[in-house]
């Protein structure tokens, strides 16, 4: 009854088994490798699109390089005010921005909207000199109450980002699960939709530690080589991250353990809203469940051993959040749902 | 009918005659000479208490050192959600902080209460290495609403940020204006009300351009004069900045010039809630009115070569904000307020 | 006998003059005024050449703000090993940098020359993303050993700058001195010689605290206004700065100043050299003078009240630095050497 | 004959095999997980002293990080002038120093000395607050010249340090070729020898990709949490960090690899040295080789695929680097001298 996190499962076998076949031999370091170079032509493919990657190793480096190439140190970004850039990496992007602001804005289970985008920027008049100047949005697909955005969804925001000059980030620590909820093709969740940024979560679906930087326009991608080694993220043996990432995408083990993932996630939704005085607290819409659970079947589950992040407060209960992922089994599920049960 | 800011008005004529005063022979450069002691000797006297004190250029400067001077670089700092520090000067806090963020918080008439602080401490939990680390308050006395925070007001906020290991910081870019309006002395305002480090405004009210940096914690001073110097905030002729701020001072100028300013907003908040159709946004307790003005009114005030400022939107007319100075007239007043009503 | 700095003496009677005439009526502030404007037309007129100028309070912020304005964060900039922006600065350059380099060279008498650049670009290969990318020059013009760049030598350091796409910056906080020595234009001295941007200094001069950063090439302009006013260097009552400007440069009084100044170094010079026992560092070719003083002569001028910086060490004597100023008068310069024989 | 650099080497199979069997189960995330804490209970033990240890992914960040733990925004760092943190890091050390500088000093065959070191402070006065700072020294064990400093080397700097409040920092991404070349214990060549804060480097020597930060002064290191998640240094998947560190200390591998590692060096320095016109440019003291190959030898390899590095220039050769490796063979060695002397 593991749910605490996506980052608590190990690694694929597909991908160790990558790492050890990638063992064999000289190759020259820093990412020169074909290992690496494999890993960004799968890219390339799987987006339909030349792009410029660079293999990272946390979704925190990721996130903080894509912003930092987007922004001045006198810019500004949109994000909503739960962003996991916002609360959750100990201000790496504004270390990495140098000093560049994140403006947090309100919105329903975790989005953005067009207009509290256009709220904001009534506060922060562009080309003025004394305010911060807006420059980019940040969204997080998966967004962090575990929500999807339509593609049209991100399309708006990008119409009202084109028209103010905005760049925009998508956040993708959970890009697979998004994706496999959407049913569409990675390049129309983010270049077609007007995304100029990605951050390619691979770790928290199955990879060991492994995230790619992806840019879509080639202008913003000649400062990033320098950018990555002065931030301490150009492995010396590359070839690991490159052997990851590649193993990652071949013949589709992404999506199938995104699949697998989301298809957990329902269950346990479902299980949890039949219980008593239990509530979901965000539609279930990838790998993630927002609940609020009856004190008695919280401290259930706690003693019989299962593992999650309360979340927030709430009047009526714990509210909690439960993360499946590509090994999650329906044995957990059923477990963690006939202890909740059983204790109401 | 010069209502923009009050600092369009110029130099108290006691103060430009101090610094030709200071224009005579040879002095140590970079603030080793009397005049800068002189100052620094007054503000000790003032505030009833041994400061560490340097004198920058900006309010803007005086600020972001401060709030660097309490803040690590993966801090961050609760600031009103309009505070100046957070809105009016394009990162410059998080520039001088090195990327630490400021977190806006909602509050009525521009003040910070211990309840927002708390409930913002619940998203950035202490101690939790994901987070960013809370380390301080920014408070600004006048607020960006044109209201004062009672001593009472600062003791509640400095319990809590106790509590918490904050530290306290006022933005006192309009000092002398809040000190007239409670009537207190600049110790009970300050560090026996809690405040660790003061921007102490002088040229909004009459000075060219000098703002002290006060720390009332010798421990913060340290590295201070290495980041004033770093800053570019190290004066070369320093005695142009000691003499302003000693003139300034000096027999209670500075008192006298915002007890004027002061008086005059009150003529001008009650010529305005007497116009039909126009209201006051905010109590007026110090040099600034915000209020709303009928359309007409306003169109006629524009046309007659009245200065002010538009602030935010209102449904019900044109928000403004009007502020007086040491040397705004009752005739000024008088004809804002004879135009506006003659327009209605 | 203050020759310790040019920033010991203070204001010209013309520029208080022109402050006290300034301080006239309300005017809009952050140097929307029209002494700013008027400042900035003189510039353009003296340099003959439509220039991006902004009035900052030291001469430390306008170097670090003009090499901010040209330089990545992961790039570096060449220097003199006595560079001011290198030694004397706190790291300023660094700050506005957000961290880029200063590559610190050797070079005879303070300059910089082509081979030495040369030579310290083997060890930073351009393009190699290992090393930090050199991407400027910036040269000290008078030079930290009181000598002048000839406008071929500048020339020759632009040429090389150019092949290696290094931009150009002059710290000209003695910019007048090094003009008036030259006898050449000041368009001659920066932008026809291939100088991209300029901190062109009137503080030590005779201003009471004003320097400018100029700028030659309209796209290294664009985020400056943004960047000043995040260093707290956009001045409340910018007009004073203005003022201060324009009447440095009206009917030529800044280039009576400088050469007032230069003149006076020569005759300390030569009289030093008349000493026995003395010596010349550096050539004299502006208003400093670097000199061996026999101890002796070094210890009657201090119980004389003769104010000087000793500078680094020799091994034949006390290695001082004198500065002149425009208001050096010739008596000082006789009691000097009068004592100083006097004692040998 | 791959003698580029010890990162083209693979992956011991010891480690290998560690992290397989780190991959059963779920565990906590971000470090939290007993694999972790097995390393650093092992790095303890290695350095018989209670230790604050961080394990993050490259060498780069492992430096940045302990130089910035060490150092103020405001403060310098000297350094030998072909110091990896000043040459090859592309400046991330002044990224996370924010600024702070490195100066660089000459020294024979890579090493600092106590001479130099003390010239360096007089060009910045401590406590002046024009100067940058000198906070801290950074020494690289093994330098980047081949050479080793022996522990009095490291005792007379430190002694120096101590004199002057100056933190040592040791780069040890070659840490365990010095400890073996040294053949003393890790504690004297670290914490007894003065050295404050250690990069401890595994991957060059066999690991996969993971090095630790190490402080053996509490007060040191609490920040260093938030600076490392800060800097996107916290890794999701702790847990093969962990499991990478303590595979490479169990039973003394570490110290085995180095020792195959040093002893090849000699091998093929002893070969070089009988070539008719080669040399070696820098004692052989570790792992690698600094030589002048003629260029008819230096021609051939290339031919036959050797693979190493040419670095800086001499004029009577091409001055190359060889670096070995704990997988490099005597067979490589061979054919390498072989090819070179037949070409001669």
């Amino acid at each position: 009854m593991k749910f605490a996190s996506d980052n608590g499962s190990g690694v694929a076998p597909e991908i160790m088994s990558a790492l050890a076949d990638a063992n064999d031999g000289s190759t020259p370091g820093y990412g020169a490798d074909e290992y690496t170079r494999d890993a960004c032509n799968r890219l390339a493919e799987v987006f339909e699109h030349d792009v410029a990657a660079f293999l990272v190793t946390t979704g925190t480096a990721a996130n903080a390089l894509n912003l930092a190439a987007i922004t001045h140190p006198h810019g500004a970004v949109f994000v909503h005010e739960r962003a996991h850039v916002h609360t959750d990496e100990c201000g790496a992007p504004e270390f990495f921005m140098h000093g560049a602001k994140l403006l947090p804005l309100a919105g329903e289970h975790g989005k953005l909207t067009p207009a509290a985008i256009e709220q904001g920027l009534e506060g922060f008049a562009q080309g003025v000199v004394h305010h911060p100047q807006a420059q980019a949005i940040s969204l997080s697909q998966v967004t962090e109450s575990g929500t999807v955005y339509s593609v049209s969804e991100i399309e708006a925001l990008s119409v009202l980002a084109k028209k103010h000059s905005l760049r925009v980030h998508m956040d993708g620590a959970r890009f697979a699960n998004a994706l496999v909820s959407l049913g569409c093709s990675p390049a129309e969740m983010t270049w077609k939709a007007g995304v100029d940024v990605l951050s390619f979560g691979a770790t928290k679906n199955g990879a060991m530690g492994v995230e790619a930087v992806i840019v879509f326009d080639e202008g913003i991608a000649a400062d990033l080589p320098f950018m990555c080694k002065r931030a301490g993220q150009l492995m010396s043996k590359g070839r690991f991250l490159g052997a990851q990432m590649a193993a990652y995408l071949k013949g589709g083990l992404w999506l199938d353990m995104a699949a697998h993932a989301n298809g957990m996630a329902p269950l346990l939704a479902a299980g949890i809203e039949k219980l008593p005085g239990a509530r979901l607290r965000h539609p279930v819409q990838a790998n993630q469940v927002f609940a609020v659970l009856p004190k008695p079947a919280h401290k259930a589950l706690i003693a019989a051993g299962a593992a999650y992040y309360p979340w927030e407060r709430e009047p009526d209960g714990i509210a909690v959040r439960l993360v499946t992922s590509f090994c999650t089994s329906n044995e957990e599920v059923e477990e963690f749902l006939s202890i909740a049960g059983g204790a109401l």
